[in-house]
């Protein structure tokens, strides 16, 4: 062990957590792109914010719930703020145990990981959720629910203990954002305008598609961090090679998930549907999440093009079982979040059916539990949902007092 | 030969594999910037679509082609998949022959050229082309053809021996990509309303400049992984020297570019046009990217810049010529990638002006005619153009069943 | 001191360098997002130009002005082009004065700062004056203005024989630019129809808040690069421990600028501001790019969220002394640049306030008035401000020639 092994893990560490960042831009632009125009300021406003709110909660006790809790544990110590730096002392003579990365570096890398489950929520919310109550609900996702569950598995908690296998997190950030996010929906009800009587559903189109495409090339490109960085270590030839494996797969796996979601779109509407193909490439991304190691370059393609079917079939069916969720986010990490953690023991000798099962199983339960109940105490306290004239108006000029294109649109308020 | 240095390698391979994957959100942001809104969302799907098809396509057949046949050949092997990962015997006790990074990670930077390959492709054939046509081109493109005379240079086929010097592929990568445009330009013909009688053109403007210009920075910076990882290695001294002088002279010449290109707009039309400063943008890079490791400073400005003048001179003279390309992208990619082949012997005393031509030759003829050929086939089997009501209403609604702004445009189908 | 620490350090400036480099297309994003359509072409001709020419005039002469002129000294040596590239020999044989990253490295990484300190002015002085009045400061202000003041501190001159502290360039680059930037506003004055009668001031929306956001998070991306490359090193435990906290703290600012200025602006004028919380995240970053390495995590988003606070004063302040700056840079780069430069002394024992005064001034009076007098002349010799028919028709159709957003807007001119 030298120093420069701990500077390039370090390094390596830091520039995956920058790639992780840029995922928020990329959750921004998608929901922007496929909300309405007259609410697009707010959402645009709520994901800085909950990105600004996630670093904050993460570093006041967040990060200490997640990572200095008991081994096999599932009530976490509570606690604030960060511990020390590793001296070069530590580093150098610490043995087997010594760190080989920097523990600063270790929570740029985690706080990034918060910020993404709580995005995943914004949009399934969408166009209809006032936006403190929103706010209201991300302070205490990013600084309990999700460490909580964080902690069971990378924490060294009891899903570790049961042989939970989740590489980057499939069920720990995408399952937990979509379990959040369908706690919110059913509280919320669905937007005014998109289930008429006699069980019509009505498109609801995206004001920017551009807007739309450009979110999801930033979550591909972000995804390179996410997964990249999962690895934990870069310096030896061993994990040098993982790591290219990941990206290879990670990569791979949106690739099918962007084709199937597409050859299905057209085969089932006749269209060759741009906000399909997005989520076909979201989808593979995740599917992929929960082991980018093991599969072959081809395997991984295989992995992602069921996740992109999947999407697209889970879409279509939560329309029908009315649960609103404008952009998809429910399906794209949620539905396809389980696939993604189910299908680790096909390729991966070390993890088991059961026991992803029960990590599924016991992430969904306490993050949806939790957040139904969080959700139900914020509405009883502030209201989580606009007023109808608000909603039919826009949130954008209620919530934000602007518009967020004031000389585009038509004065229509389709 | 350390662990370390194979882990710095293969890391720095990682990296750069990156930046040039985010280049394809560049492409796509371009395109859609330099369409008309009717016709933005089939470009965007085409761009991402593409990226899918490259990304599969390389990995069953185009990376064997390209690296897995005889040296000096012309007719590559034709075979599957990838090969095995370096051990950490090989890498350690190899001597001289060992590898300094992860095949999987050549792979992944590789993969990433095909698709830039591929994505200048779709902006020359844009607002007219039938999506599915445009897909099935891309499958061979980017399984075959691409893959051929990728191998005849880089994977140590012909064009090697005879000495052609192409470090990141102005050639390989870029006039390939124009060539294959061409032939699809040809085979497509104009847009309905882009050239009048007695010779009238009539300019059809882009409908969002942000993105075009969103798309020319987003390049810029891809480019920094398209030529600095094309050194191939940076753990030394001289390599990690080589890779500085590279981005140095790829950022210098991309701002000569902007520079000549803008001031030559302005002379000429008497406007500054932003579009040709963008123009100029790519042409500088283009330019360099034959050889960004040979000249100074200075003199890659003067590449750049250079670049820039042809750039805008050629937009000029297609169009006159009425080869119809709605984003310039056979002139950037094209002319000026022949620029850039042609000026490397002036500053590398190892490159011959002979081989370079050859080298032009034989990549525009391969690409264009096997290009053409397939061209011809889908417009036998499925045609490649969509109907005049189709163009006239733009293609998103008829391919992809939706629009790019749906609350913007006022109805006018200019 | 071996080859490889060499090569990482060098890698390590290099991917810094892009991600600042990034920051250019954040600046262009962020300010087009921030004035009306009828603007928007050109105020993103200017940004790209803009970032074009500073890279070849700091190329030409100011690279060498900043970092070949004499220790202490006011006045710098003029010269041209850069000095050599350093030797394998000198690296390693060069004992405690050796070179440890390639001198290429250090002039990529210099060049994208200056166009980021340039970036700045385009945005205060954005609708109402001519472009090549515009990029004519440009290039003094690239070529000499800064690379003089940028010499007193970070070449060695005076500023750093005071003890003037600024780890990044709160005010070296942030408050440099916005020194001119003031210069520029007061030479040109307010938009016509920005302040009425009996002191009446009209708020003049941004046609896009998507792109405005993007731009935000682009900027507070490359941040991590515009601060984590200032260490210059990271091949050692301490070095990289270095580099994660300034990551950390960066982050950490812009959270606390972001939630600070959403907070205020809520209290204030009753609105979730969008635009104040973007500008919230940008004061976060100045504030902290001073010293992002003393402070704990809790310490700097404290020092971002006073810099949030400030932001928002100093925007509505500006605006009641009628300094119409249509993006608010001289408020999210000045006054919050100098409070960056203030703090340093509270959190990092080596700096004291009396330095930092020196430092405060110097800069202001320096680049304030070499300023004022490159913007006297230009408009002796040819004018900074349109006609007032230009100005209400828009800048695109007078200097570029074309519409940002042709298909768009409704023909108002509001």
């Amino acid at each position: 062990m030298t120093e420069l092994n701990y500077a390039l893990d370090t390094f390596y560490f830091l520039i995956c957590g920058v790639l992780v960042m840029w995922m928020a831009a990329g959750f921004a632009m998608l929901e922007a792109g496929l909300v309405r125009s007259k609410n697009t300021a707010e959402i645009l406003t709520k994901n800085i914010v909950l990105f600004a709110i996630a670093c904050t909660m993460y570093l006041l006790v967040g990060y200490y719930i997640m990572y200095s809790s008991d081994a096999g544990g599932i009530l976490p110590n509570l606690g604030f703020l960060l511990g020390g730096e590793n001296t070069v002392d530590a580093v150098l003579n610490g043995g087997e145990d010594a760190p080989y990365y920097s523990a600063r570096a270790d929570f740029f890398f985690q706080v990034v990981f918060v910020a993404t489950a709580m995005s995943i929520v914004s949009g399934a919310v969408a166009e209809r959720m006032k936006l403190w109550a929103f706010l209201a609900f991300a302070v205490v996702m990013t600084g309990v629910i999700y460490p909580v569950e964080g902690f069971w598995t990378w924490g060294g908690g009891w899903l570790s203990e049961v042989g939970y296998s989740d590489y980057a997190g499939s069920g720990i950030v995408h399952l937990a954002g979509a379990a959040a996010a369908l706690a919110g929906v059913l509280v919320l009800g669905p937007r005014k305008d998109k289930y008429g009587k006699n069980g019509a559903i009505y498109a609801i189109p995206g004001a920017n598609m551009p807007l739309a495409t450009l979110g999801t090339f930033i979550l591909w490109m972000g995804w390179f961090g996410f997964n990249g960085g999962s690895e934990l270590k870069v310096s030896d030839v061993s994990s040098a090679n993982n790591m290219a494996q990941v990206l290879l797969n990670t990569n791979a796996a949106a690739a099918g998930g962007v084709i199937a979601a597409l050859i299905l779109a057209k085969i089932w509407f006749r269209k060759a549907d741009l906000t399909m193909a997005l989520n076909g490439a979201i989808a593979g991304l995740v599917s992929i999440t929960a082991d980018p190691l093991s599969p072959t370059g081809l395997g991984a393609t295989l992995i992602g093009a069921i996740g992109g079917l999947l999407v697209v079939v889970s879409i279509v069916t939560l329309d029908k079982l009315k649960i609103d969720d404008p952009v998809g986010a429910i399906s794209a990490h949620g539905v396809v979040g389980i696939w993604g953690v189910i299908v680790v023991p096909f390729t991966n000798g070390d993890a088991s059916f059961g026991a992803q099962l029960i990590g599924i199983i016991g992430i969904f339960a306490w993050v949806f539990i939790a957040s139904l109940i969080v959700w139900l105490i914020i509405k009883a306290i502030m209201g989580v949902r606009v007023s109808e004239e608000e909603e039919y108006e826009g949130v954008d000029l209620a919530e934000c007092g602007l518009e967020a294109y004031p000389e585009f649109t038509v004065g229509s308020n389709k």
